[in-house]
């Protein structure tokens, strides 16, 4: 079947792409309406109406998209963004319903590769089974963007009263990761090729919510969390910071791909700083943590229990593989800028 | 009484202030999170849960700011985000109650100049009544981004039922303007001092709500808009290309301020085609047409009743002054970027 959507001349985005006039409108039928089109979508509206579920808690997150390069082994910043968004209100225990997505190009990008991230970003959210309801384009000049930038906002429903969060934590309860840490990260730092290395890595990018709901269906969950910027030691200490209470990992338990652990010993990082896109963090009860683990692999084989909470001084502390301990620092100087 | 809010030793933005990590959380706590506290914000969570009044349609809309320079007279980037969004909610009939927030920062920018921006956009978001629920801040390095570029993603409630559209509008209806045009697009131009012209004109930038609810209170309402990027002109367009209807403007009267004329005449811009931040476009019937531009001059006393919808071509065609007709084309180059 021949292809009929609209086709736009343009090889490459122009300043007027941004107008508000007809080149925008050709812009967004041609790439946006075309790949994203869905019941609720309305791209003549000022705002659009969503259906609430009754006895639903409404959840809304957003988060901005600037990874470099736009395109990576494992997905783009599109697919990037859905997973990202997707996964936020997952770990709140939301099922995602609907995303909106404002985009930010440079003048001069080229089209066919706005066509590739949008193409992706439209299958990440079927995938996901969001649906993107409302939109807008911005275009800037040469130079005052680095090729396109992407907000997306989540909108989800949950039922009230699950009690997750900080505060149901306590000493004694169990820390699990969803699989290998870094992966993302290091995918992003090797596309780059700026330290002369090259690698096949994929990153993780992926929803997370197949798993936040098999976590959900186990009484003595606590709390959930998708370790993005900051990776794995960065959720910690945010756990650690809000409760008062001290983060006792395994280095042992954690686990962390041969070329992952490479690539940070050749450039000197540290996969517990490294960012996933497709990864839980959950805290669990004790007399909880084999059932929520064995739900956990499941549907992710990888995932692991890598250590627990304790009373005591609200550090991260790494019981380290020759007996010793290692006290975690918050991230200070950012290691990798705009893996996200 | 002294100042509380904790202080950033930093006098301008750094990568690492987009990390994940504690710089980050000192950034989101001493700018964001002080400026603008609400019970509904919780800077700690991946997704806020919000309340949802009953029998009420869930309206969503999101909108990207690039507007240079980051302040102009009667506002910043930060005011003219809410009142961007809010405005959107209003003409849909919504009463905007959340916000989301996602900053994209450049390395180096000034953070008194961001302290600024927040400030304005809290104040903004308090006078209209809306909270900030959830935020995201990136940092990108020097020269990837013009300062900051803010996306803001607004939720709103509406009765449902209330039959406003572009389907509501028939052949006879009058069409009307809230007060003068092109005001901040003109601010905004006089603000970068490209064309050595220099001038105290102000944006118009401002909630449109009370406006938008004084016309819904007026049986005969059909439709609304704000008439921003391509200024009226634009808003026209879309309606006739929507409906295919002719739109009739009287030349005469459609109000534009000497200063935009004048800077108008000087550079060659046409005020049809300048934004508007503060406007609303309405389209009624021809018996509520004098009723309507009652109720919204009590509120804005520079509104005026402008033309009428007409069977025929779907054509935006301007009654000269000079008792000449010309048919406005729709806005092709774009004659001023990143006025919103």
């Amino acid at each position: 079947m021949p292809d009929q959507r609209p086709r736009l001349r343009d090889t490459h985005i122009r300043l007027a792409h941004g107008n508000g006039g007809r080149m925008m409108h050709e812009l967004v039928d041609a790439l946006f309406v075309s790949a994203l089109a869905n019941p609720d979508l309305d791209s003549h509206a000022d705002a659009v109406a969503l259906p609430v579920p009754a006895g639903r808690e409404l959840m809304v997150t957003t988060d901005g998209f600037t990874v470099q390069p736009l395109e990576f082994p494992g997905g783009n910043i599109g697919s990037l963004a859905v997973h990202g968004v997707v996964n936020d209100l997952a770990v709140s225990g939301a099922t995602p319903r609907f995303l909106t997505l404002a985009v930010i190009l440079e003048e001069g990008l080229e089209i066919a590769l706005l066509e590739r991230v949008i193409a992706s970003l439209a299958r990440a959210a079927r995938e996901c089974g969001v649906a993107v309801v409302a939109g807008d384009t911005k275009v800037v000049g040469r130079g005052d963007c680095d090729g396109m930038y992407i907000t997306v906002t989540g909108i989800g429903f949950r039922a009230p009263g699950l009690g997750l969060g900080f505060s149901a934590i306590v000493p004694g309860d169990r820390i699990l990761v969803s699989g290998p840490i870094g992966d993302h990260g290091t995918a992003v730092l090797l596309a780059r090729e700026e330290f002369g290395l090259r690698g096949e890595m994929f990153s993780d990018a992926a929803s997370v919510f197949a798993q936040a709901q098999a976590l959900m269906a186990v009484p003595g969950l606590r709390f959930m969390r998708d370790p993005t910027r900051g990776g794995l030691a960065t959720v910690l200490h945010e756990i650690a910071r809000a409760t008062a209470l001290g983060m006792h990992l395994s280095e042992s338990a954690i686990p962390v791909r041969i070329a992952v652990q490479s690539v940070c010993e050749l450039l000197g990082f540290d996969p517990l700083y490294l960012a996933c896109e497709g990864r839980i963090v959950a805290v669990v009860a004790a007399e909880a943590a084999a059932t929520a683990l064995h739900a956990l692999r499941e549907l992710a084989p990888g995932a692991a229990m890598i250590g627990a909470v304790r009373a005591g001084p609200p550090l991260v502390v790494l019981d380290t593989a020759f007996g010793g301990q290692r006290v975690l620092d918050e991230l200070d100087d950012d290691p990798l800028p705009r893996i996200c």
